[in-house]
């Protein structure tokens, strides 16, 4: 089977307690020459949409890996634990949405089994940490070699719970959107991609506020609209020196039109 | 001697400064195959009774280690440095109280040691630093085989400062206990032991509001009030999408009443 | 050429979305068995000073190193990326300022070279995320023997930006120094270097207020404001068991009067 140096975490566990620690622990003593990297901890709690949204886009960058993700409001009920093989990884965690988008930025989804061997988890099981007694133990034997086959029973991809897609419409000088995360900067990526620019002038108007086409930031004066294709190839809106999340007004969800000045 | 792979690190230095990336790199110039698992540095400063739970509650669940806690605002004053062996592991901190919990989750303490070596320390020793001067000095020494009896002068673990015991009272149709710890969700963390409350009812009143017993969070309508056994082995109480916190209005200390209804 | 064991990162990336670990994924990608250490990523954002101030004052604690620190208000502008050679390690970055003072602290400035080799970076560059495509995975050729002439254009380290010099200003009974950071702890440490409070007494004042000089923090009663050298052997100020930012009332670039009482 294959074997995988590299297992990332995605979590809402923050990093004030001690869970995500118990989780490196946990594949530590499972797969003791395995290296983590944690993607972010500081999903907020039970934001579902915005940890697969973190998990699709930073997953490309990432090395071949076993990547866990946990936020997961329905830890204990009767929502589906699973694991499910890309050409490019494989993805661990609950079956709400959080993982398909990260599978499909790995080259699609190839197999999916429901997690369901008990002898693949810590003993006992907590019902409200999953993450540290069935993910983290999981992951940390597929990376060593687990067949995938042998951690659950196979499921049609198809079952998987999926996020609605996001709303994304362009027309003849307009464009209109989902905003899809906000990041550390204050920056407002929407759902579209960044050819959706292409048919756009350089001139825009971003929900009536004139805005200017930009490669980067530092290219209009500070304080200055701007919108721009970002690095995770999605159209963007910033303020050069400020926050576009502010100005804006807008979260995640919302929506952004944008036209032709 | 014993060598460890692994050593972790819990301290109240937050991650905005460099503190914790100097500690990091003390051990890896001293113990460069050593790996570290970072348990959290969001102690709240000076908060020795939150790092105290936090590390008990985490190292059982971590490789054997040489573990370095830092919560330490008698640094540089008459309070001693200490190293203590136990079963499954070795801890490394201020004799302030905040080891010992560890220690017993680790299976007792067997040996302490006060730190008193200066050849086992950085040269200087700033008076206001000693996780990266002597802690993780220390640390990293044990971890590549050091002899614990060469680390320090041996004293009795009676002498040891302990922090005062948790409030934990337990009637019939009752349950009083003091708030160890909240989490990141706003859980509320008691000290009570989870068999705690194997005598109360199905139907409970915590401090005078109607609660339910459940296994995991979303057996129960959102906003509902749950008490329940954590992933610690605790008696906890949450609000399924909520912050049970928040509710009941308490604090680490505080203490928390539970009724049969 | 040299090889390093080790990577740092510094930025003012946050730990909230992906980021980091994009960087940390490049560099597993093209240089596998390097480890990294995380110096901070809290940076305020675009705080190029703060960023300084950090590194300069940790990498003497770190192994040997090639330092990536991307604080980077000028991305995908005409501002040079640049990695500067220092006796005791390497370091990456725009140049806006944010490394010499940490070159300085590594033995200085030997050689230097702007970026300009494609080949180097990741294809395509995003224009807005040089850390992802440029910065890591030159650090990461350059961990692994990569030859810094090959890098790119060697440039006068004379052309270098520099931030400008902080005002330290001594005299006979009076110091007065700028804010150069503020701790999580709340504790002002100035940029003058601790042996500037040689020429002062026991008993000060510091903008009027009174205070006292002290070794460590716990030496006065709680709530008194001290006066000490800090772990980088830096003039600061603290209330034990309080926080000085408050009562002083300053940010870095601020000057503060300390005078014998």
């Amino acid at each position: 089977m294959a074997r995988y140096d590299w297992i990332s975490l995605t979590t809402d566990y923050g990093l004030s307690d001690g869970f995500v620690a118990a989780c490196h622990g946990v594949i530590a003593r499972i797969a003791p020459s395995v290296r983590v990297i944690d993607v972010t901890h500081q999903v907020p709690p039970a934001d579902v949409s915005r940890g697969a949204v973190v998990l699709a886009q930073t997953v490309p960058h990432l090395p071949p890996a076993v990547h866990v993700a946990v936020v997961d409001p329905g830890v204990g009920t009767a929502r589906r634990a699973v694991a499910i093989e890309a050409p490019q990884g494989l993805l661990v965690g609950p079956d709400n949405g959080l993982l398909p988008p990260a599978a499909e930025a790995l080259g699609g989804i190839r197999r999916a089994v429901v997690l369901d061997k008990a002898e693949w988890f810590a003993d006992p099981v907590s019902p409200t940490f999953h993450g540290r007694d069935i993910f983290a133990p999981v992951a940390a034997r597929l990376s060593v070699g687990g067949d995938l086959a042998a951690a659950g029973t196979g499921v049609d991809p198809a079952t998987l719970v999926r996020l609605p897609e996001p709303i994304v419409v362009v027309g003849d000088g307009w464009l209109e959107a989902e905003v899809a995360t906000v990041d550390r900067f204050g920056n407002v990526q929407l759902a579209a991609p960044g050819e959706a620019l292409d048919r756009l002038g350089e001139l825009l108007r971003v929900g009536g506020v004139s805005a200017r086409r930009v490669v980067t930031f530092g290219e209009t004066a500070p304080g200055a609209l701007v919108v721009y294709v970002d690095s995770a190839d999605r159209v963007a809106i910033a303020i050069n020196g400020g926050r576009a999340v502010v100005a804006l007004g807008v979260t995640p969800g919302d929506i952004v039109h944008i036209t032709t000045a």
